[in-house]
């Protein structure tokens, strides 16, 4: 059975979140965020949330399904444009201070809407919803653990698949294929990099064969049900050389070093921290460039950000990557990249 | 032969465009924008273009690739955050005025690099790439002509397919596989409704079988070598009501007023006006809630917007979709969906 989506803490959530800031309203511009609230998806919608009031407003390409399916808001058809609608509301409902999604609006939207609407009325804010997103509840884990469990078994065949001679996108093709054949997408083109070619993060996958004798980085992820997940595997194939095996062995145990950290109210960045002076100690610091790990959930990036630049402290129910890598140009690059669930006591593996 | 996209012309378009605003550098941060101006992808890169420099600035995980492949570009490796190493850019090239896309660039971060660059240095500006984009060359032209042959042999396909019975998520799904196949992706979740599901504009696919004596919504498009194309159509199944007849027959003639009116130098609210008054004058007038078309190429939707605000002209190699329509709430919608090229006299229906 279908786990089902509990909304009615979400909106009493976010208007704690107001009271707190100061806010008499909020306006939702992140499509994700809106179909957080409330189980629809935002495309070109916004809301406006007050102390009393919810509004959806849309215009006439989704107004009927907004009408047939967005529960309990009162759904406000633009005629003219949505911030005039908007606007009018804001006027109606005496509005004072209006937080709205800052790394979301555009700078043109929001100084349109701060002459339309009056500045000083509306309040920049970040990451608002997002960290109340950061925490999941136990329907959105098992969505996400649904979402996993397809992707290992993409994975598996994807493995399977995966000779001597076949060409990375090839493999990578069958990936979105096998996706969208179990009802999901894939959440980001699949990454399937042999050899010198894995030495780029994002590597794009290329039409030559794999060789044998080398070593293959499959990075996939669906979104399935509105749920992402994602994983990084190493595949070897034949015999591998002893500097693959020695970096292998450093990223694995840098992430066994992270995992151990993971409880809650541990500094994000000390879990950055654990995995990133391993990999310093062994003298691959400059080739480990990025974060160590997202946040996944509805988007395939999202909070909690895993770096060395993260204040905050770890929640049960958050679910983010673990995923030190080494990228040795022209040799090529390792990343292991597993999906944890903070638990009250410690976390899961959810990849395992 | 794959026809090859000539780059040369693009900057120095855009530098021209810079001497005319009186800005000495602009900063280019939409992901197509940029790979239009350098043909490689710009997740997560910027472009920073002054009168005598073009700095691709990215971070680790594009370094490599983007070493290899973004030719005749000082690339910039990002070590702290990109709008730090920006700064130092614009700081060492002692810039004065910078221009940025204002309808691009989240107000959040605007204000951040005001903050760092000096605020008065910052130009916001709308649709500058956008503009130049919407004028196709041959190649651009030749590669729509490819994108719009699979999209139609993916439609022909469904339309075979399309049986009373069939679902319209498994035809839509179908559509998806099929563009992956050919090596392109769907550019939008394609619309596939039957009856009074088609009375919404972006109708989602349902799980219940076609009706026979019925009209069907095929709504589909691909991007296939980073060109898109999208294209409507109404398919019957067995007998259909003299009222789907008397709308049909209204929406067809109002595609045909527009694509009458359309060459050079004409006004773009008066392509969307002569479609839009011959609807209002059959009575149906608040039934065609949506502009008349959209641009399309390296994004699905892009300028030229076909509306009644749409203050520009035409111009020879723009290419667009017409599709008026009629939304019947309960009862079901007409939309009819071509692509033009605007050619020296006048245009050509490319998806004919």
């Amino acid at each position: 059975m279908m786990p089902v989506i509990d909304y009615s803490g979400r909106i009493p959530s976010l208007r704690k979140g107001l009271v707190k800031r100061g806010l008499d309203a909020f306006l939702v511009t992140n499509e994700t965020n809106i179909s957080y609230l409330c189980g629809f998806p935002g495309k070109d919608s916004v809301l406006l949330l007050t102390a009393k009031e919810k509004y959806f407003i849309t215009d006439s390409r989704f107004i009927e399904e907004a009408q047939e399916n967005v529960k309990d808001f009162n759904i406000k058809l633009v005629r003219a444009s949505t911030y005039e609608t908007l606007c009018a509301l804001i006027k109606k409902s005496a509005l004072k201070k209006i937080g709205f999604e800052a790394m979301n609006l555009p700078y043109e939207v929001a100084c349109r809407l701060g002459k339309l609407a009056g500045r000083q009325k509306l309040q920049p804010t970040k990451d608002f919803i997002e960290d109340l997103r950061s925490v999941k509840d136990p329907a959105e884990g098992e969505l996400i653990r649904r979402s996993i469990r397809l992707t290992k078994k993409v994975l598996a065949i994807t493995i399977e698949r995966a000779k001597p001679g076949v060409a990375e996108n090839v493999l990578s093709r069958d990936i979105e294929l096998l996706f969208i054949k179990n009802g999901a997408r894939a959440a980001f083109e699949p990454i399937v990099a042999s050899g010198a070619n894995s030495s780029k993060p994002h590597a794009r996958p290329g039409n030559t064969g794999i060789a044998n004798n080398s070593f293959l980085m499959i990075d996939i992820g669906c979104s399935l049900n509105s749920y992402n997940s994602d994983l990084t595997r190493m595949v070897t194939l034949g015999r591998v050389s002893d500097r693959f095996k020695k970096i292998y062995d450093i990223v694995r145990k840098a992430q066994r070093l992270a995992i151990e950290k993971i409880k809650p109210g541990v500094r994000i960045s000390d879990v950055d921290s654990a995995a990133r002076r391993y990999i310093q100690s062994r003298g691959f610091g400059k080739y480990f460039g990025h974060a160590l790990g997202h946040g996944v959930g509805m988007d395939i990036h999202e909070r909690p950000n895993i770096s060395k630049c993260s204040n905050g402290f770890l929640r049960p129910g958050m679910i983010f990557t673990v995923e030190p890598a080494i990228y040795l140009p022209k040799f090529g690059g390792v990343r292991i990249e597993d999906m944890v669930l903070v638990t009250n006591s410690g976390c899961e593996i959810l990849t395992a």
